[in-house]
């Protein structure tokens, strides 16, 4: 794989503009079509819509019959499209062709069989759907594109019996190659039923990275053949792990749906759940993250609980190449996600080996230097790429310089700043995977979930304008407020940037962080918001005079949030339903 | 019914103090016993455990055996009790009496058996599990009081085999009579099986009363046999309707589970959706809400969308007397919520007939008051207590004197301005039902949810320490942050209120209006925050000492919420599961 992008979002954002010929039949064709995201370039000239054959069937070219992901692919969007029937809140008003002429087939050509999925494989497709015969075509450089030409496929029929818009012309490809969604497994275990439900999700919204946070100091839920002693003591109970079966499956589930699983074992932070198979690896581990008395800066972890790997340890890098082995052979993504975020130096420091090295001149910044000298070579060993966040660089106590990060080697992926990490971390040449909380990050606005807080015993409303108040202010939450999908839609990660480094911006995540979340909300939490990821990255979140288009965009995201829920994903609802008959009229103007 | 409340916090809860006689033990008992609430008063000497006899059986008294709503409550606790075999996440460690001594049974008796489910019925109850005997004893002054008791019963057990704490004594009674939760079905919709399990939740935290927010301009779900075509036109279809038979099975279910079912019909605002079946009544209809360049002030609606009553047109009352009087029939319960809030100066004065009466020299207030003298008699004459919106009297732009608003037939709920206006209200003799938004809003925090807003487009976090910007301050939500669990356990409703006052405040309710709330995310958006309110309203939220007991609480909180999950209500986790078995380790200090 190329370390630099071939996809970058401001060359293609030009594209954009310039080849777009929707023009004045937007808003006509968005209350008609509801596609999510929008593809980039719709060409229907005279909306009709044409039935679907009761026979109806995606067609594969004999060579592609086989094919290990787009095979199982069809199965499933030829059962989807015979048996949806959606009905839109707003029925489309488009005529039907000719009620004795349908839809017999869908006939996928795919140029490159063997393309694998990797950052910046071709998604593109063109989907043609005749208003006068029995065939429309979907043709794709990879399987890839063909899976998301089928998902749009699959957006335009509706109704019972089914219809499909027709006369139709589409060509799409993403403006940008990473479009992800976090799930920290960690704090609350999922089932594999809902990572399953949300990589399906993902793949109807052309969102194409799960980024599993699997581990982290609350939990180890994942059984690994050379470490298995870290899931049986650092999981939550045998019922709540993940199995190297489950991996296998989620992986290959993710494979049939056009998703990446990139797995990250964040270290040698966030590892207090190591210490209950090695002890001796973990400093710190099972104290109270924040003692009273002991000032904030001093405190043992960012959160509870506390742990971090010591990385002065021989023992801990026996464990971690074991970790790491295994986790390369379960997961062939080329990313290996490895965390280094929030090192906390109180915890370091409350080890006596860690006490006597600082004693004798070592700095934390050099046990990090160490750490990653002793990781970083083992993960590009195993032809991964690997994948920090920004603390690891950018932290303002324990970092490391760049000349320990060579910028082929490894991606750093951001959450705080905004547009200014974003902007520091490409101008010293790394690409950059964007998650910037104040943006993205999806638990946000949740209040607090620390037990004892005293804060909230207070009987009178703090007046407005005192942001530090804090209930009256954040309301316990770190990164308030809560991140609309107007926010999510409206963030342009390349802001600031010019040519250059626009183009090391590989793309953005989402993130769900899980103290407060498990199985019970994960749908909600997500879903539709994860969406509006989904069509920036995809196509952007401008029309083709370069306005940005929320306004447009929320009659579409609407009815595709219905259309989840009725394919059994419980996005919540953005609005009253009373909006979506009453298009405009809950605007702010 | 008497018009002042029989229970009323203040003096309940110095009797609470004085009274309770755990006291050194609660450390040890609260890992024991997980009640939710907290009952006010445990005697518990040798905390230990029986093994509950597989026959074991609810016995009631042959009168009783027939009871309209005892008896198929004691079906089900019989049933929930046998089967549960409820895992708690941290398996108390109570010693097994003998285990060849099983509980066989649990008999009932009940004084009075006739006392209706209104508002300061007697809900205590005594429950007596001996240790060596083969009856515990449930014994209550009403059939209501032994829900309460069933209830508190069923806590006790689980495992499996099923056991249950033995050598125990409980008295309980709740401090406040009104314990509710505000649905509002109308901005969006919710399945009469959602309605139900929100009950059934709700008696499982002994909350009684379920205020149903049943319209709203948005939407008229309610089909009414004088009034069908209010449904007709202004539900969101035949498939989001609620009919006659749903209601009445919905308020059985009710009082099946101890939980009253207060209808609330908000006029003469929050109208629009009569406007469907009568549009002459309805002024100001289908307007956009805030036209640009009108000032705020003089919008339509407080939000999308609008329509108000016209009080000078006697077809007005002409309707609104069939619907009073047609939910009356529907809902036996005592009160009848009538709304009157946030009436919107704009809406009327868009109305020619209005715009002549104002010219002419009337006023709004006027209005009002020509409203509330043609509807409140009628209410009074259905022997119903009207429960108005605090505005009818405190709203700064359109109110009316409390002349109108005879104290014996009127209870006033508020919203506004925490403690202030509960004050305000007792201080003019009126009971009050506390439903602060600063405290028990639980849609806030959630962002806005208009579209087409502009403000999202923002690409650099605002600076902290300015709440007037818009996304880095509120994010969107008028009521901004999110009410935690602790927000919402914490608030003392009688706050510097003295003994008369503290006496006129009924209890309190929280509330979830639905502009961004539908079925996918009911149970997660109300539990276990309405928990929250269950205990404080029910037991209060300190311990003998007078102590807030907020740092014990969400431990026996965290282990209801699993429990909650199992018994099928997707109630939202607090903290990570690491919390629980780690007591004390999640604590801000």
């Amino acid at each position: 794989m190329s370390p630099f992008p071939a996809l970058h979002g401001v060359s293609l954002f030009f594209f954009f503009f310039t080849s777009l010929y929707i023009t004045t039949e937007i808003t006509t064709v968005q209350s008609q079509i509801n596609l999510w995201p929008l593809p980039r370039n719709i060409s229907w000239p005279n909306p009709q819509a044409t039935l679907l054959s009761p026979t109806f069937e995606i067609i594969l070219s004999p060579a592609l019959n086989n094919h290990l992901y787009l095979s199982p692919a069809v199965s499933r969007y030829n059962l989807l499209i015979l048996t949806e029937h959606y009905q839109p809140v707003l029925t489309p008003t488009v005529n039907l062709t000719n009620s004795t002429l349908t839809l017999q087939s869908l006939t996928i050509t795919v140029a490159d069989q063997t393309a694998p999925l990797h950052y910046a494989v071709d998604e593109s497709y063109t989907l043609n759907i005749p208003t006068v015969g029995s065939s429309a075509n979907l043709t794709a450089n990879t399987v890839w594109g063909a899976l998301r030409g089928l998902e749009t496929f699959s957006q335009l029929v509706w109704g019972n019996p089914s219809r499909v818009m027709s006369g139709l012309d589409v060509w799409d490809a993403p403006l940008y190659g990473h479009r992800g969604v976090l799930l920290d497994t960690a704090r609350n275990y999922y089932a594999v039923s809902d990572i399953l439900r949300t990589i399906k999700t993902m793949s109807a919204n052309k969102l194409n990275v799960f980024h599993w946070h699997i581990t982290d100091s609350q939990s180890f839920p994942l059984v690994l053949p050379s470490e298995p002693e870290l899931a049986q003591k650092g999981s939550y109970g045998l019922a709540m792990q993940y199995s190297p079966e489950d991996v296998k499956m989620i992986v290959e589930f993710g494979l049939e749906h056009g998703v990446r699983v990139m797995p990250e074992i964040d270290a040698p932070g966030h590892t207090g759940s190591w210490a209950g198979a090695y002890p001796e690896i973990v400093t710190c581990a099972n104290m109270f993250w924040s003692p009273p008395g002991t000032p904030y800066a001093d405190r043992y972890a960012s959160e509870p609980g506390t742990g971090q790997l010591n990385p002065l340890i021989p023992e801990t890098y026996e464990v971690l190449k074991n970790v790491i082995n295994d986790v390369a052979g379960l997961f062939p993504d080329p990313y290996y996600h490895a965390g280094a975020d929030e090192i906390v130096p109180g915890c370091w420091e409350a080890d006596p080996t860690i006490q006597n090295y600082l004693s004798n001149g070592g700095t934390l910044d050099q046990l990090l230097e160490t750490f990653i000298n002793s990781t970083l070579p083992y993960i590009s060993s195993l032809n991964r790429t690997a994948v920090y966040w920004e603390d690891v660089m950018l932290d303002a106590t324990v970092n490391v310089t760049s000349s320990f990060l060579p910028p082929d080697k490894v991606i750093l992926q951001t959450w705080n700043n905004g547009p200014n990490n974003t902007q520091l971390i490409v101008s010293k040449g790394y690409r950059v995977i964007v998650s910037s909380a104040d943006f993205y990050y999806l638990d946000c606005g949740h209040g607090g979930w620390l037990g004892n807080d005293s804060r909230y015993d207070e009987q009178v409303e703090d007046p407005p304008g005192q942001p530090f108040n804090y209930v009256g202010g954040d309301g316990g939450s770190w990164c308030d407020p809560y991140k609309t999908w107007q926010r999510i839609y409206d963030y342009d990660i390349t802001y600031g940037l010019n040519e250059t480094g626009a183009k090391l911006v590989l793309g953005g995540e989402v993130a769900l962080w899980s103290e407060q979340a498990d199985s019970t909300v994960l749908d909600g939490r997500i879903w539709p918001r994860a969406s509006a990821l989904g069509e920036t990255m995809w196509s952007g979140n401008r029309d083709e005079t370069g306005k940005k288009r929320y306004a447009e965009a929320i009659n579409r995201l609407n009815e595709w949030r219905y259309r989840m829920v009725s394919r059994g994903t419980m996005a919540e609802p953005l609005q009253p339903l009373w909006c979506l008959t009453h298009l405009g009229m809950c605007n702010l103007d």
